[in-house]
């Protein structure tokens, strides 16, 4: 089994009832083949703040189904356990009150075992909520439903960052997927696309992909760019090393001024999860356990204030998100839109226009994350799934190695604090022309 | 004496020696004037980290044109105590090491006296220098010069904001500038004034305006907006009240994710100076001591994250800073632009039109410090002024009541964390048309 | 099974090695069967800085008979794993670098399960070196057996109560040991036993006892004593919730300075696993989950501050340490010294005289932890396993009902400092006379 | 000016009027003094928490000759200001609510001036009290007088101390006494005296001494010691470069585990105000500005930790207090007890038995600071100035060269937190016989 397999769900809102129930299915049985390979002590801790444990997020993306799913809508429908509510709720306010994020790692029960039955109650009740109801209940539950199910993609790609994230701390370096080692990336050159400036459109359109997407990918609005360039692909761990050996990580001159603050309070040298092996050599750390750096693979683990130091240290810019969803939107990328690459092998030969733009890294953008232009949060819990965050985080683009296949697309706006590192996030660079 | 005189500095890049030497010699003497209620106590503590002692202000902005303007030029220059580099370098890597930020109230001595010196030895360095020098030299120094008066324009502001935190935290509560109250502001309807969509140009305008400007107001360039409307003036005490009576401070609804643990953490329940006298009633604490609220004033220093719940429990949001400077530049302001009405009484009248725009308080936008498209830092210490701070903080917009009168132009951009609170900040709202 | 049974370990230094194999197995099964309640998840987490994983006590205990009896003394011995050295090393600075404390948390592998294989391997080792080593080997081991025989009974507690501490942190109040309560405690009065002045001895003396004791219980000593009287038994919950509702919380003429503080910054109101049921009720988080309070059971889970605030309102003292063991000596205590308490009923008839002395609560003394006159720390590593916490720690005596019985006698010097509640730490008052 | 001069204060509980007045005004006289060389700047800051203003001790004092004297006695007295009850209050939760510790460094206001005038408005009233009171009120009023001054002695010392600190965070290193440096010590060898074992008494003897004396200084009570032998001066700054050149501050096996961990954190690598010139000189920052080391005066300024990890290193340890107070009872010390060395140079010849008992520095004993048997705190709160800091902390003897003459005895109970280094401490070693 490949844990990130490329389905591609039926995530339109207006799917039948097959295909939805054929989407449910699948996606809640990778999260268990997820699991699978972790021990219910893996499953247990929080190794930092930020993250949760494997078995919560198995617990969590249960408890929204049946919290915005089943609980509104079957007339006596009993929680499978009433202490769950307070739980597993993440951050819905509108909910009630809530277990404190950063305990999540003292909940040693329920065990994982025990989640695993929460999750198989919640699976019955929905699939025969499913086949069964009437068809004005399934016009009622569609919606919700499909979010419930790009709601777990997002928590199945969280909990490999966060499984990922609890074995780095571990001195023995547990390896998650076994340690063969990927094929080495080819060489590719840095070369640059071209596009002119002027009125374009950016933000989800309904009527061309009849896709699921989340509300904080629209309202689709006109955004007025600037003539730019932009990288074929994403800046290589070859480059990154460069970086550090031109004093990269010391030198001020190429850092904002938080930026800065938290590499001399953090100590930080390099990315998140490189090694060094020796003086000059580095390794790196990841769900095949420490590996050699391949350095034609892209960089990723870097906050943004890295990836802004890197483009500043390179004389480039990161892209805004309107000039990578535009270049995304106007170039052929060669299917790269349809194949993930996770921890898979990436193929040897890319695109010579644009490659890795969808898949392959998280892709920092020089954008804050704000609503776009009449962008209006919807009313009551759901309301809460982006907007309340639309503050302190920026844009990135583009997916990752470990982003389910099918969830991504290029309107997606995924977020983090500029310091974040755990999420695998890379750097493309733009320039003005 | 007013402490916020209007006076009009001639900063102009190209202005003639005597037109600086005139502001140069005025912009010095306020600074003087400024700090002459306060004891050198007063001007010795530092309040909090955010905020530095006034005779840090004092001396910082004399080392400004002594490290900018002097060292460079001057043949033989000697400076006035070698170690002042050290102590009154604010945050120039460039430069070189400095004392660390947060211990700046730790510092005694130099005292406030010596600072004087410091003060008048450097006045007579530059007096002269602007004087005597050779018109090649003149060329080089008079954009350093208007950059240093400009620079301690804004010291200025940051003096009385920090002046005030520091009263603030006694329970005596000093008055910096006596405790007659000011006249109470007129009631003003909220009115809405509307703007067209399309493509328009902000930034600083060298051309028509012949005024300095910070790097970070350019390049202008063009933005493309939608149809909005803005509030005539700014959100009133009255206001607020209603919004602390409505629960604002207790209902998650209305907040970003991140100001929400910021009102929890830090118990925020009112305005950052106001006071409870008894149950119902409150008061504020400001530049003239504990004083009954003013229904009608300007509600101020409320933090980013307060503006925008206000906003959304309002059913509005705020104006971008492409909207706000767009409506400054459109419209009759009846000279606002040229009026501040610092602590002195507001005119009993009002524009029937925008109102407020300038010198009453800063404006929240809702747009991220971020830079201008075609930014770039200049090269060099100076470079590190404004540029390196974008990350992390929100434009305002406008000037407040203490700005110093001809500071503040249309395109000026201030920038500071959301949640931070100690500046004369207020709310003006907007909305989709 | 009972976990915590009468075990007597022949634990005298010159023990036969039947008599030292047989104490081995049983201490080693017993701290299996504590641990067999406990779920893979139960026993990774660390619930406190203070506290530590079951899994890592289990592996700690047999990583200190792997360092200091078999590495050693075996030739060609090959450690279980080369890892544990750094991953279960406590805090002995000589045998090296170790992880650190605080994340103990974070090692979900090894496993419990591999822990269980670590424990048979030196079980298998240790068994077999006692059974066919020569008698100079026999010699040189055998005092280190028993230390690790007796360093693994103090880990026991300290595994429940980690364990205790764990569940308290679970909002579904998982109960260790059952739910079923404990039988009433009877009702006792409080009287007092006098002890006259004098110079008397303390301190385990080797030849009448010809037990086990560690090093900082002795040398024995003399000490004078002034007259004075002690309580007879330990202070019930019932006489705690007196000391509640007559404001003992909140009445600071109560309280050491630094106790104070704590009460403040912490919002003590209560001991550790009190819970309120209602505004008047009380429960009691324990090893048998919530039971209601047992108004005359021996309160538990006091810091020293707490207990010495006690003291001070009911206008009496705590003990000295000189003073509860010349008691302990001198009187007699009906067998309670071969009986423990641990979590079973307590007999309803307690002796007229002196009861609880042993294996009820932890008693405080008023006495800081120091060395006895003429103490010299041992060479080495095992010189850290006592002298090194000699600072800003109290005495405690008697053992609590958690404490393996066996391993508890008069002489024997707990230690905590004077804020931890986590430990069965009760009161006994003392006055002068 | 001597700023410590050899006043011995008539404060024996029963001194006569003139006596109680001409002590009460030589005291208030020499807190003035010592606050002389210092800026109103200067007397401002509070450096770190441990610290006070200046300009605070000099009003802390002054409230409470009019807290415990003047407000309970004279009939219609008017407090100078009713703020200065909450301002000046240290401790006493019986007084009432107070201004929080941490924040006596934000009070600019009342400035240096206006708190010389609060002294002399109660130096007036006490001294017309003195004069004028009935004989039943002068019974009333004498040992709460003497405790004034006894008290106000104890702050010129911590102003003194708190002077060097915060010069000491200031780069410029500014000298509180001028930078004449002190003659240099001689050098002494260390010998030993020895103290056989047995039955002595310590603790205040009013009835030989005829003094006053602190609470916790009795009861006068029997101790049994062992034979021992104490050196014959205080531990050198060349000693202290022995232990450091002998890497005593990087080998865990002399430390406490509590210093240890101190060690590591804050990076203690010498004592507090000891700078590295170059690599293998080091000079100290003291009252006089910074100095190069003087290899045979007494080191100062190390805390607890590292007094007994010195202790251990030099195979000695510390005495006890009955210990030391036994060694200052029953030798010839050459009238030291009379004499205060200050910052004045040690006489060349120093007594051929003990040296340096008396005002050089406090020494450290291995005693915690814990009540002596059969003390009470007296009620009310008086009670609270000595009894509620009798935990956590070691006990110091001997007094410092800052101490003021006269305000130490060989009872003396100073004590400190194991941590703290801005006392003048330094290290006298004993050991068994």
């Amino acid at each position: 089994m490949s844990f990130v397999p490329s389905i591609k769900p039926a995530t339109a809102p207006r799917s039948s009832r097959s295909q939805v129930l054929a989407c449910f299915e699948e996606t809640r049985a990778l999260t268990e083949a997820l699991a699978t390979p972790l021990s219910a002590e893996d499953q247990t801790i929080q190794s930092m703040p930020d993250a949760s444990p494997v078995k919560w997020h198995r617990a969590h993306t249960t408890w929204f189904f049946e919290t915005f799913v089943l609980a509104p809508t079957v007339r006596d429908y009993e929680v499978f356990d009433t202490n769950y509510g307070y739980l597993f709720n993440s951050y819905y306010e509108a909910i009630g009150a809530r277990h404190p994020r950063s305990e999540r790692g003292l909940l040693t029960r329920p065990g994982a075992a025990e989640i695993g039955k929460y999750r198989s109650y919640v699976n019955e009740a929905i699939i025969a909520l499913i086949k069964n109801c009437s068809d004005d209940i399934w016009n009622e539950i569609n919606a919700s439903l499909i979010l419930g199910i790009n709601h777990e993609q997002q928590h199945q790609e969280l909990l490999l960052m966060d499984v990922l994230h609890a074995f780095s701390c571990n001195p023995i370096e547990p390896a998650y997927a076994g340690t063969t080692p990927l094929p080495a990336h080819d060489s590719v050159s840095q070369t640059w696309t071209e596009f002119p400036g002027g009125i374009t459109e950016i933000g989800f359109d309904g009527t061309t992909e009849s896709e699921f997407a989340f509300d904080n990918e629209g309202p689709r609005h006109e955004v007025l760019l600037r003539p730019y360039r932009i990288g074929n692909r994403l800046i290589t761990n070859q480059e990154w090393l460069n970086f550090i050996d031109d004093d990269g990580y010391k030198r001020p001159e190429f850092w904002l001024a938080d930026g800065w603050s938290h590499v001399q309070s953090n100590e930080w040298e390099a990315p998140l999860y490189w090694r060094k092996d020796s003086l000059d050599h580095w390794s790196a750390f990841g769900l095949r356990g420490r590996q050699p750096l391949d350095p034609d693979a892209p960089v990723t683990h870097v906050s943004y204030y890295e990836a802004d130091a890197f483009a500043t240290w390179a004389g480039k810019r990161l892209p805004t998100e309107a000039e990578w969803e535009t270049a995304a939107t106007n170039v052929n990328m060669d299917g790269n839109l349809l194949s993930s690459r996770a921890l898979r092998p990436t193929p040897a030969s890319e695109s010579e226009r644009l490659s890795q733009m969808i898949g392959d890294a998280w892709e920092y953008t020089q954008s804050p994350y704000v609503p776009y232009p009449g962008f209006k949060a919807p009313a009551g819990a759901v309301g809460e799934y982006n907007s309340k965050f639309m503050s302190n985080q920026m844009v990135l683009r583009g997916g990752s190695c470990i982003t389910p296949a099918g969830h991504i697309r290029k309107s997606y706006r995924n977020f983090f604090y500029p310091h974040q590192r755990w999420m695998f996030a890379g750097v493309r660079l733009a320039e003005d022309i």
